[in-house]
């Protein structure tokens, strides 16, 4: 495949969106990348760092000619965005999007995006605590899942020409129904962002808030690190993969009920049954991460 | 201090144990550490990779003209090495040890053991998920603090003298009273580990258990590293410090009863002023730690 004369646009330059260009750029990507971004400082910056070749913080207008168009903003703001850019698409353009909850974002591109048969939504598993275009790199989706959620309209062709650009990146590409997608997130992601942003929110609420966090050992930073997102990102996935949070949330408030039981009545086998099943779970399970 | 003719023993020579034992040789120690473990196989272990330089599987034996003895067993073992020491420890001998609950061990040295201005009550905030001689580590202390809880009646020449062999493996050595230290401990370290173990748990038994582990990312993986703890001192230390662990378990269940108010009410504000709150929280108290 030639990318000599593909034109993309990358909508939202930030860690997502500019890690996604320059991993591009860097593999030999060779058309032309616009990025839009509300701030124009952001936009000098990318433009500053060669991860784009041009820009405008007009969406409208930065989307004008492009052969695909990346979508990578905070989930609230999605449906402004696919409002501006719906009607400046070229036809036949390629869509998709880098957002953490699919559910939502298909129930907006149904509602303003007419062509379905180009939508390729889509969810790269990767990030970091820090944000934005200062944060941007190009190794960051090296070995890791993105998974693209197609529609039953899209074309093929459409879910095949964005895998290849994030197989460029170094990325390993699956496909995920989208119900699928948003529960198993919920339960593997935005449960645990939810869940140590309230342990930190707690301890930092306590009376001994100082002694806790002068003794925090290298257990607990690891265990809190994922409290240092984006807060406005994290709000946004809230509100926008509710239910499936919101049911995670319930298992595990279940789970911890008949933890604090065990630990009330003193049942020292049954907690330690629970906590070797937990490390068994965990060492088999999480070993190609490590 | 001149260690030359000092007599070490350490009772429990897993990672703990063999560490400290292993830190104080490399830093010019060179006095004779005798160890003593259930497992004669684990004490040959130590042997051969000279962290100690006798051994024997009766503590009694091994403690005998001991200047100084660390105990580093799991905390429901403690009674029973207590009971075993208590009539063979040298006349002066100094008593101390490194379990994660100050109330439990003291309660039980209270009762075991008759020369309390000797004994000197310690933890070290240092760990690794992997334990056992196999994972001894020189460098573990290395600053990081050592809590020492001396009771009212230990003397100050004993609390100094264990400080100064903290010090020599690069610890940093502070005393703090054990209530506070139980409390401290059962929120910053003893509940993130039972809600680490919990939710694996939760995951592991969820009907989608092959796709959570399979997408999930390294905030995950970060998140619940502490959940591939070792499940016997974790259960020990549940069964010891029960009440402040059940007492921050409550706290932060009403915290994310809260959490989950704001979700099913769709509150993006007041979830985005959690979030921030907790963010900035983490940024500022736990810089020093990453």
């Amino acid at each position: 495949m030639t990318h000599d004369r593909q034109r993309l646009c990358v909508v939202g330059t930030g860690l997502i969106g500019c890690s996604f260009a320059l991993a591009l750029k860097n593999a030999g990507f060779k058309g032309h990348i616009v990025g839009s971004a509300r701030k124009q400082a952001t936009l000098d910056e990318a433009l500053r760092r060669d991860i784009i070749d041009s820009a405008d913080t007009d969406p409208a207008k930065a989307v004008e000619n492009a052969d695909l168009v990346l979508v990578s903003v905070p989930m609230l703001a999605v449906d402004n965005v696919l409002e501006k850019i719906a009607p400046a698409l070229k036809p036949g353009a390629i869509l998709t999007d880098a957002g953490s909850v699919k559910g939502s974002f298909v129930a907006s591109a149904r509602q303003l995006i007419p062509d379905l048969a180009n939508l390729v939504p889509g969810h790269p598993i990767a990030g970091r605590e820090r944000s934005g275009v200062e944060a941007t790199d190009a190794t960051l989706y090296r070995n890791k899942r993105v998974i693209l959620t197609p529609l039953p309209e899209t074309a093929s062709s459409a879910v095949e020409q964005v895998s290849a650009l994030w197989k460029m990146t170094g990325a390993l590409v699956e496909c995920l129904d989208i119900e699928t997608h948003d529960r198993v997130l919920a339960a593997t992601s935005h449960l645990p962002h939810l869940l140590a942003f309230g342990l930190v929110d707690m301890l930092a609420t306590r009376q001994e808030n100082e002694e806790i966090f002068r003794y925090a050992a290298g257990g607990f930073r690891d265990f809190t690190r994922i409290a240092s997102g984006d807060p406005v990102m994290w709000r946004d996935i809230c509100m926008t993969n509710t239910a499936a949070i919101s049911d995670a949330l319930d298992d595990l408030q279940s789970n911890l009920s008949r933890l604090k039981g065990l630990l009330d009545n003193q049942d020292a086998d049954a907690l330690e049954q629970v906590f070797l099943r937990a490390k068994t779970a965990r060492d088999k399970r999480t070993a190609s991460l490590e």
